[in-house]
């Protein structure tokens, strides 16, 4: 494996790799969830660029940037285990010179959902992600499906964009009592890391609802934000029924839906998601 | 000449040509300016692509973008005729489909100048380039000096967002008697034809104070204004003594500038620039 630093480096190297091209962007402190994105680019890929980044401008300045856990010697080591060719670790200055002015911007899909809570989160991540497909050049992109809305507006700067880059979404990697994977589960102490089931939980009970015919998005909701309730730790931010291209909140009989949710539990803030009906 | 419509199609044939590609971004209706590009182009690269888009987003609305001059043959012939590999003419609808909802933005240095009479105008520009560079994954691109600030801001997008691209920037192309070639001067009437003159005119006048030992930035301002009031049918909108990379207005003594001005004559508006000094 090829650790590098520079973009310079990495344009240089990139030039050199097996077509197609993988890329697994991440913020490291890697767990399951990273892997198998890693690994699926290592199957369906001649080569796999992964990278780690902590992106400064995705996070809001009450939010947990300097704390956000970092582990570099074992997620180098992970990413060697599982077959990743480059590893890319840029710098901040590297990515943020001083002079630095240049922002991709989604609209619409940002507007709902993590884009109200965390105002300026997704220009942060479509900046960053825009960067780093300019600077790895790959054929295909792996995100994971626990990022939900994330997921959408970079398809849909792909899409508006022209990037030429297939960008692949892969199923949320949980815990086996159903906890979804995140950097962030880290934070939780005993007593908050049984009441994050309440989330899984949650969406299990609305996915239950509507394959037993309640297909009303509002009822959806209802049954989330009820077993939300339930558990006293938890402080519901949002309970959505969303169309899952536009990810505009549904009314009425649903077919199909992106339901999600965004809980506080102590200081830390964790969301999940089902997509759910026809595919 | 291969001449194409969709990104896809103009993707596909991207993927056969030869390294290294230039690629030509115009809105057609094309002079010798453009020409000088393609030229160069065809002359440094072993493929070109050239593209004719009227971007309607880098228009105002009270900006002549259903009246900007439009000769598809003719643009055609002189395309094939100067060795383009591929002319690639999206459609509008090809380029905005109804849900297209992502923008690129350069901050600072698309504030003075033309972006402060053209809101608007450069986020236009910026989207689109970043766009076509994406469609055609060109290792350079060629824009005119003649535009300033925009090779200025797309210099600046290219090296923020990490494009692979070399922006090359090409001098600005002159009538005889020394008016800035642009498919604008089309709109001129044969005494406005003349007073548009007075832009080359007042930079000259310009130029030759700061040889001749003229170098305070507001001397060089004035000189340009003073020579744009002697022809009554010029309405300036700017004069500008800026430096060449972060367009900040200078003042007190200068040793290289980039001086510039925007005047209105009739109905067009029009533009035009030097660099001044240690290159």
């Amino acid at each position: 494996m090829n650790t590098l630093y520079l973009i310079d480096d990495l344009q240089a190297a990139r030039k050199k790799l097996a077509f197609p091209v993988g890329l697994v962007p991440t913020m490291g402190y890697l767990h399951e969830g990273h892997i198998s994105l890693v690994r699926r680019a290592r199957r369906e890929c001649a080569s796999v660029i992964a990278t780690i980044f902590v992106n400064p401008t995705q996070f809001g300045p009450q939010e947990d940037f300097a704390a956000y856990p970092r582990d570099l010697p074992r997620d180098l080591a992970l990413f060697e285990q599982n077959g990743v060719d480059i590893a890319w670790l840029p710098e901040q200055n590297e990515m943020y010179p001083p002079d630095f002015q240049t922002w991709v911007n989604v609209e619409d899909v940002t507007q709902p959902l993590e884009g109200k809570m965390r105002p300026g989160h997704f220009r942060g991540v479509t900046t960053i992600v825009a960067k780093l497909f300019n600077a790895a050049q790959p054929d295909r992109a792996y995100f994971g499906q626990k990022d939900a809305q994330q997921a959408v507006v970079i398809r849909k700067m792909a899409e508006d964009l022209n990037f030429p880059i297939e960008i692949i979404i892969c199923p949320t990697v949980r815990e086996s009592d159903g906890l979804a994977m995140s950097s962030r589960n880290v934070y939780l102490d005993p007593a908050q890391r049984q009441a994050a089931l309440v989330l899984y939980k949650s969406l299990k009970a609305a996915h239950e609802a509507f394959i037993n015919g309640i297909n009303d998005a509002e009822q959806l909701r209802l049954v989330m934000s009820d077993t939300i309730s339930q558990e006293p730790l938890a402080k519901p931010q949002y309970v959505s029924c969303a169309n899952p291209e536009t990810l505009e909140e549904l009314s009425g009989p649903v077919s199909r839906a992106l339901i999600s949710l965004a809980v506080v539990i102590g200081k830390t803030r964790l969301i999940d998601n089902l997509l759910i009906g026809e595919v």
